[in-house]
């Protein structure tokens, strides 16, 4: 893509085409300005397949807000919309339209509420609400989709991810390593995705920087392969290599082979930087059994006086291979006698496709709803049918509580409408979202804490919210973590968190269903 | 992502950390500038779970080419190195190396060969060929691959998807829909892919324009919600949009209830529409069954006279739902005495989550992996050994041939030394690739046409290629396929292309490795 191409692409226009020709509708037909609330949540968790999310991790809103700052219609846009033409040959988009885009083709006037970064967050509620003239809230929901579904998918997958690896109980160090097999520049907005849920670094440098992270990586198979082209040996490029960081030693064993040369030879090097007073850092394994061979490896480290030397794990890793690894580890450990959690503790873990690319799933089903519209100055809740009950939108401008039990975990999230107070009464109705035949009725004195998830971020285009680091947003994500069911964290088929409806809400939205079955069906 | 962030990401910092460290490791070894050759090649196709490629389109290049134009170590980059520190503290990277990046990180001296975009390509071919200084080939790796992996992988499946659309004979028009759903700013790449490999059109505004396209698109349920939400009714709605876009009236049909509210709301338009001298375009149907719907639709749009009007279907299409929808309107038709192809010929298929993040397999395994190096002016073959045979490159600098049999047909492409001539002899082994005891020899009369695949694309940073248009690119794609046999075609478990070595570069591969294990092993 060249600069201008680029330009282009990635500014205002980057939404679907029948946003604009919608907002030229509401332009003719004077809503343009007219007040509008659009929803986004998703529907259901990732599902891998063979493994199910039971939360998500939020991300993606602040990459958003600086689209958003920036994107406006400017004249090269007008232009391409004032060459578009109808099947008949004449110009689909008209004068007076353009004119309304040059004057508010911007996202100035747009309102906005989210859940924020880091926080972990289920299907159907409310992560980021809209508010602002049709036409402009209309034009966002593709770019807003687009920001939002695939760095909610990332996060969640690192901090599965994570879970995997610290499942023995102790902290393990996570490196972000997807984006050669990254969605072309998405491996940006991956890693930094990624850094939000569950790793701790990532070897894309420009992106680490950007984000005030040190980048990760060592030496690639091709590294060792030159030398040896060159007549030199492995043993060589990893001497050249420990001269040129000493202090940051960490050699990959198994362009040759592993066990036999790799490790062997990675000892040699280490022994001589052990001579000169430097202290090697370890090895990474990249290939074959990396469970066996991380074993095997910690003995002969071990043995050879480098029981502090980091191994790190890469190829093809996911939160079930983890898991299993881990798993293999222990049996063998036992088998030969040894501590398990002595190699354990030492592994490191390089993730790439699986985590940039939510090997599985590779889509969140995040949608953007209408689900107000302002009339005479009051605001109507919409609603839209469907054949599928569980696709039809919670209606009106709402609030989300999270309530916690007494053992301080989150034991709901509450959607109720903006305006009411569902947590006065002594009794709180949980109703299900769908099934009118299923509800919960919590007494008020078993609720320990209520939170409103939902902060004003936007109002009327100016930021009223404090941005968080992404150290933050980790430390939220680990508060959420922490205070979350085990069954709900359970890697494979999870235990559902409940989402509920007050008992306003739910008759509302089933008022609204009746009315549009009487009028409309 | 703000400008001064996005600057940073996605410049020549758009790399791994590795790239880096190992750049360092060769300019202190004085190896930064020796010519060195990688090839970058995918091992297998695209896998879906329930079906499988047989084929892949290439796709991505020029785009690479844009950025490699673009990319370079500015003082910003170089004060991020400058800053990177060691596990002791000191400096990570120096500042001669830093001096060196200044004058020479550019890919100036870069020369690369390619398959053209739009080409049919198989695994282990080199698409790309890189020859270039040593440290800057390096760095190259990881924004190759990023630039290339995901475009092939939305080329390949656009390919598919557009082979079941036209699988009953006829041609289609496949819209690709996937913004909202696509990995963030991978979206443009994305949808550009979707355009080589089988796509006629995209919603994708910016994008479209940037490559001098028409975006498509009509309205959504959003639209028909705002009016019924205002008090008014879904036929309101239609009638707005057919005021302002009569010659465009394209209807979405199912926010109420399809076949008792949508379509007879639609032929009212219409009709409205005829009237005045307009022509109706059709409408789209987004849930439910989509084949049924398609009948019945069809049916109640002939007996009002607009047996003209095309049904757009959408919602979660891919390669095989489409085949499945296909069958069942054919079966629908039979049961109903109607024209199936009637029906089949009006439909548009918008597909949109499911082509852009290449459902069921969201990932490329290309590599880019060092063949070459040179030594005392004579280029020296590298090789990699791995634990599992097929992931052993093929060494040195090679030619691709694509083998044409009698009937004109693609039989195979050959992988032989560059300056080797094996088309001369009468007869032609063709190794397979791994397995020593399989190979096949084609008489030389057997082979109607020759074709090299590589073409030279830039000689020391200088483009030496013409850059096809995307329509040139579809022609090649056309004409490929059309040259590639039916089982190699099929969806689903597909016949496997034959990718095979001369017999000198054979006998090269099995020297290096009796080399490799006699030396290292």
């Amino acid at each position: 893509m060249n600069p201008e191409q680029q330009k282009l692409a990635e500014g205002i226009l980057f939404t679907d085409m029948y946003q604009l020709t919608m907002a030229q509708l509401y332009f003719r037909t004077g809503l343009q300005e007219r007040p509008a609330q659009f929803d986004h949540f998703f529907r259901t968790y990732p599902n891998y397949g063979s493994h199910q999310a039971g939360y998500c991790i939020n991300a993606g809103l602040e990459w958003l807000l600086d689209w958003m700052k920036r994107a406006r219609f400017h004249e090269e846009e007008l232009e391409c919309l004032r060459g578009e033409k109808s099947r008949t040959g004449g110009r689909l988009f008209g004068d007076d339209f353009i004119a309304w885009l040059r004057k508010n083709g911007s996202f100035e006037g747009i309102s906005l509420q989210a859940i924020p970064e880091g926080r972990v967050v289920h299907p159907n509620v409310p992560l980021t609400v809209v508010r602002g003239p049709m036409a402009m809230a209309q034009i966002l929901e593709t770019p807003l989709l687009n920001a939002l579904n695939y760095p909610i998918l990332v996060a969640t997958k690192a901090a599965r991810v994570r879970a995997a690896a610290t499942s023995t109980g102790r902290g393990a160090l996570l490196l972000e390593f997807g984006l050669r097999r990254a969605q072309e520049r998405a491996g940006n907005a991956g890693a930094r995705a990624a850094l939000i849920g569950g790793a701790d670094f990532s070897s894309n440098t420009g992106l680490s920087y950007a984000l005030g992270f040190s980048p990760k990586g060592t030496h690639a198979h091709s590294m060792v392969q030159a030398f040896m082209a060159l007549g030199a040996s492995e043993l060589d490029a990893f001497q050249a290599y420990a001269d040129v960081y000493p202090d940051d030693c960490l050699l990959l064993v198994d362009t040759v082979n592993t066990l036999e040369s790799g490790v062997p030879n990675a000892i040699r090097v280490f022994e001589r930087l052990r001579c000169k007073g430097h202290k090697p850092v370890g090895i990474r394994l990249d290939s074959g059994d990396l469970a066996h061979l991380a074993v095997e490896a910690a003995k002969m480290l071990d043995a050879a006086g480098f029981p502090d030397t980091v191994i790190v794990l890469s190829n093809q890793l996911d939160e079930l291979v983890i898991l299993q690894v881990l798993q293999q580890i222990h049996r063998e450990a036992a088998l030969q006698g040894l501590d398990a959690e002595h190699i354990i503790n030492r592994l490191v873990y390089g993730v790439g496709t699986r985590l940039i690319t939510s090997a599985g799933d590779a889509a969140l089903d995040g949608v953007y709803k209408l689900v107000a519209v302002q009339k005479d100055g009051e605001w109507v809740p919409a609603i839209k049918m469907s054949e599928t009950p569980a696709k039809t939108p919670n209606p009106g401008h709402k609030k989300v509580w999270r309530l916690y039990d007494k053992r301080g975990y989150a034991t709901a999230d509450l959607l109720g409408l903006y305006d009411e107070e569902p947590l006065e009464a002594e009794e709180i109705m949980l109703r299900h979202p769908i099934e009118a035949t299923e509800w919960r009725v919590l007494a008020r004195d078993e609720i320990t804490a209520v939170e409103e998830l939902l902060v004003d971020v936007l109002d009327e285009g100016k930021l009223v919210y404090d941005l968080p680091s992404i150290e933050e947003m980790r430390a939220v994500r680990d508060r959420d973590l922490e205070r979350l069911d085990e069954g709900v964290k359970r890697l494979i088929n999870p235990h559902i968190y409940h989402v509920s409806l007050t008992q306003t809400l739910w008759d509302l939205k089933q008022e609204l269903i009746a009315k549009y079955r009487r009028d409309f069906v």
